[in-house]
């Protein structure tokens, strides 16, 4: 099995490393440290057991790669600036080359389905706890699970068995299911109020979030707001989940969102994937959504403040 | 006319200045600065010309005022560990004594009310540009509008008339009116949305609180949660009003709102008398305010996390 890795960051660099440990021949195409993954590939200290991950080759654009891959496996972040269907263009010459997106929010995968209508496409939901030390050393803490689908919504394909199973076989809970929206919303039910409260409130803690008074009943506000979008989509969120939810994640050690990672260094932050695309679908449906509409302003303008420095 | 001012930060100390100056006995009291306000006085450098303030007496505590005080003016922040009624108690053993508040927000004058049923008790609204320059030290860039009334609803008496007629006599424009409450809330619209939304989009000053976008829809929405809670109290501000703050916030050079500027000092922020107080009272009546909801919680997670340092 020939993968293409676009955007080698923990999340990808993680489950790329795991099919090359499977038997797959993976290749990444990186933006940055080109030549010291080169010169050492990736270190990934797990709790599973460490190991290292060479990638066949280590491009700098999907243009470099000259044969066909049977899988480009996408794990960029999903921003304004990053245009996938052009990015992903040199590789999908041929529509035997299968695209999995491992990327967090809703309408993501639109653009692409758009553009490439005779591939076969499938957004993952992945669950993972995995940290970059530097550029080519990873730590995985815990858990490591990846809920794939279609994203038109038939099927998954042999094909699409077939990597589940290579997944498996190194011991990454890996799953091709039929209905990816559901696992896309319920994932949502976190992200969306829990990475934005996280970083308007000021920088707070998942121990902070679930504070037992105002902010932790915005985040279920939110939540509440979410599934109401869900449904409008036609996806039912079991209501048990949203109290799940929170008892889940009041149960965590204290830790920080990855949003609020990534707004604390100052990198942009998935406000569109993650609010701004929930809030487009809420319009589409006359629901009404009161507090996204407010984070998603105050997130905006944080995420413009901070890009400026 | 004695006069004794409890809080002389930069709007006590030039509203105090300008009643000295129209011939009043005011004496201060003052938590911090004690022995330079002694030496010195205040310096106040004004638009409309600069004049020097020097306070009849400068205490430490109400109770060290011997004297029966005709009024009593109040111009410290509304924050929970001021303890007014406490704090005033020592300068209000005759019913002779008259109190003015010149605070922000709603709620404000009930613990006095209960308090002190047999004196008169006034609230103010002041429009005024002044800031402190060091502790002596103010600058006064325009406006100076003093608006004040009973906090019981009764009309002002012969004595406030006299207040007012004071503060005129030295170009200050002050008016004592019926019905406070309308003023009160008409300043609310402005001070309840921008001020928080400054602080919680990140340092956001006037010109980008009215950008035409996602933050002015936000200002905007809760302006008009803040009008619906003042209707259901029974005062009525027409939707005009609304249109017209808009408007006037995008006509000023872009500027800091106080609270922005206190929440960057590291300084508490008036987070219940400007939203905690609107918050509750609409719960008191059912009405929905879910962008006052959303950032209270955020203002408040904001404002415990400043002064954690």
């Amino acid at each position: 099995m020939k993968v293409l890795l676009v955007g080698a960051g923990a999340v990808g660099a993680y489950f790329g490393g795991r099919l090359a440990q499977a038997g797959a021949e993976v290749s990444v195409v990186v933006r940055s440290h080109w030549e010291r993954i080169v010169q050492n590939g990736y270190q990934i200290d797990s709790v599973d057991g460490n190991f290292c991950f060479r990638p066949s080759q280590v491009l700098r654009s999907t243009e470099e790669y000259t044969d066909t891959p049977d899988w480009v496996i996408v794990a960029t972040k999903v921003l304004p600036e990053v245009d996938l269907p052009v990015i992903l263009r040199g590789a999908l010459a041929s529509k035997h080359t299968a695209v999995l997106l491992i990327q967090n929010g809703i309408g993501i995968e639109e653009p692409l389905l758009a553009a490439f209508p005779e591939h076969e496409i499938y957004s993952a939901v992945a669950y993972i706890g995995v940290t970059r030390i530097d550029p080519c050393h990873l730590n995985h803490q815990g858990v490591h699970r990846l809920i794939f689908g279609r994203c038109d919504g038939q099927p998954p394909s042999e094909k699409a068995a077939g990597l589940a199973q290579a997944w498996c076989s190194v011991g990454v809970e890996a799953r091709a299911v039929d209905d990816i929206r559901y696992f896309r919303w319920k994932k949502l039910l976190w992200n969306t109020p829990f990475n934005p409260v996280s970083v308007i409130g000021g920088g707070l803690n998942t121990r902070e979030l679930t504070d037992g008074g105002e902010i932790e009943a915005l985040c279920a506000d939110i939540m509440a707001e979410v599934a109401a979008v869900a449904a409008a989509e036609g996806v039912k969120l079991e209501p048990e989940l949203l109290e799940e939810t929170m008892v889940y994640t009041r149960s965590f050690p204290p830790y920080k969102t990855s949003m609020l990672v990534d707004f604390e260094a100052g990198r942009p932050m998935e406000v569109e994937a993650i609010v701004g695309n929930v809030l487009r679908r809420a319009r589409c449906h006359g629901v009404e959504t009161p507090k996204l509409q407010a984070i998603y302003a105050l997130l905006g303008a944080l995420n413009r403040r901070n890009l400026r420095g």
